[in-house]
């Protein structure tokens, strides 16, 4: 398959899909819109709602079925990158190549955006799953699914275990445990969102659940790596920024040779889990290859 | 109705499902946990949790089943306390009497800790919507409903206005429009939930939704009387705070006096809706005239 016109395509549909999602309301001041859009709208890959609908796209069901969950993690995921650079967290000024939102609207309103934004997901994927007609039990589920995944136990969890990494002597089984929740979480939420929306159980849920768990951690590790070795115009990030951070990364830890097979191994599990999926998971397999071959 | 007793024995429901909302979980560290429950057990009076079950007695469902959807919106309200208490925000270092969480825990950690209140309280309405056995349709307009009231067209726009408001010479429809945002809302949506949850369509729905509206904005204009008026022993929070900080509060656009007849004038329509409810609604009268006459 042709992932790059996939990929094309199908960030049209999610662009659409959270255009939609953040247009003005009654009782929303215009600069709160404008803050959350400045979020969201900066160049994001959408990977997550694409597996989403990658995931569903390899069950019975229409992809787009999965639509609404996969754009409420997205927005989940632009609130978790605005809270994240505040001057209280990481810091940061810059962020895919555009100045932070606090940078912009200031701390207050950044804080404010990142509040929206986080609340804003859980009212997407509740009116979400009326309109695309999903089973309302599957509904409940996924949504109680997203907020583990981006709460206490998961996100937010690993951002703590982050912060408090930093500088600390880390080993590869503490650095594993701070990424698979702080990026792997949401990233296999999306992929369980696409298996629950689509109705899979037994094998081919799991295989899909295995996949979404190995390709969470492969695509925190290829960021590690990627951090550490692209220059800003790839990343649109400052070069070696997490070492300068002091932060618990595979290259750290194992070093980048260590990291890079780390990376590939998880690539071998991701298509091992599309195997036995066959021909419909293409998609899947193509974005685990992409995700980890341009970091190794 | 003796309110006292009924507040006392609501209150211990409530902070036992507080309690089991909040326990320790894989993946979450000790630390952030300790912060999420600091924030929740700090001796609020739970009145959002009370009302939902109180609109809830109000129909032919027993109260408990709106009990987490109360528990989610009291969540949902801690974690908005603590970051508008935050150096960026309101700057506060004391609230109910206590050091503010930022105070206690630093700003990173305060930010997280409700980041992960805000997520874990959707997850206590999935969740619990599933133990209590409501009709997943309505679980999911519940779950949509209390996301737009906390949102951006609701609380946190509420939030916004009012920090845009700070300073400026403001009028009693700008604070009312602040206000209805920022408090009514959830308010609001705690006598909604309420009122799903027991299932009630047609006059009885109406009658519960115009109760929440009026007593939510009741609620905000008696604590904006109370921070004028009341010392730090019975608000836990400087006097005269608002007014330090040149909010935009009822004292503030019509006076003391004129802030007491709009009160009362709520109150009234609080009255009215119950009056047509019933005697199943009398908690809920009793709880307005509490809130009311406390400050008047």
């Amino acid at each position: 398959m042709n992932l790059e016109s996939y990929l094309a395509e199908q960030r049209g549909v999610v662009e659409a899909a959270l255009e939609r999602a953040l247009i003005p309301s009654e009782g929303t001041p215009p600069r709160l819109l404008e803050a959350m859009r400045y979020a969201v709208f900066s160049g994001g890959k959408r990977v997550r709602p694409i597996l989403a609908m990658a995931a569903c796209a390899a069950t019975p069901a229409p992809a787009a079925r999965a639509l609404p969950f996969g754009c409420a993690i997205e927005l989940i995921h632009a609130y978790s990158l605005v809270h994240d650079d505040l001057p209280a967290m990481d810091d940061d000024d810059l962020r895919r190549g555009r100045p932070t939102v606090h940078k912009v609207y200031g701390e207050a309103l950044a804080i404010l955006a990142g509040d929206a934004l986080l609340t804003e997901a859980f009212r997407v994927a509740a009116e979400g799953a009326r309109a695309v007609g999903i089973d309302p039990v599957r509904a409940i589920e996924m949504i109680g699914s997203i907020a583990r995944a981006a709460g206490a136990g998961g996100m937010v969890g690993g951002q703590v275990a982050d912060l408090a990494a930093e500088g600390v002597a880390a080993d590869a089984s503490l650095v594993e445990s701070i990424h698979r929740r702080k990026t792997g979480a949401l990233i296999a939420a999306a992929v369980e969102a696409g298996a629950t929306a689509g109705g899979v159980a037994g094998a081919r849920r799991d295989a899909l659940l295995a996949y979404g768990q190995s390709l969470g951690l492969a695509f925190q590790v290829a960021d590690d790596i990627l951090d550490a070795t692209a220059p800003t115009a790839v990343t649109g990030k400052r070069v070696g920024g997490d070492a300068a951070h002091g932060k618990a990364t595979y290259p750290s830890v194992v070093g980048l040779d260590g990291a890079r097979h780390v990376a590939r191994e998880l690539l071998a599990r991701c298509r091992a889990a599309t195997d036995a999926l066959g021909a419909a998971a293409e998609p899947l397999r193509a974005l685990a290859t992409f995700v980890v071959e341009r970091a190794c």
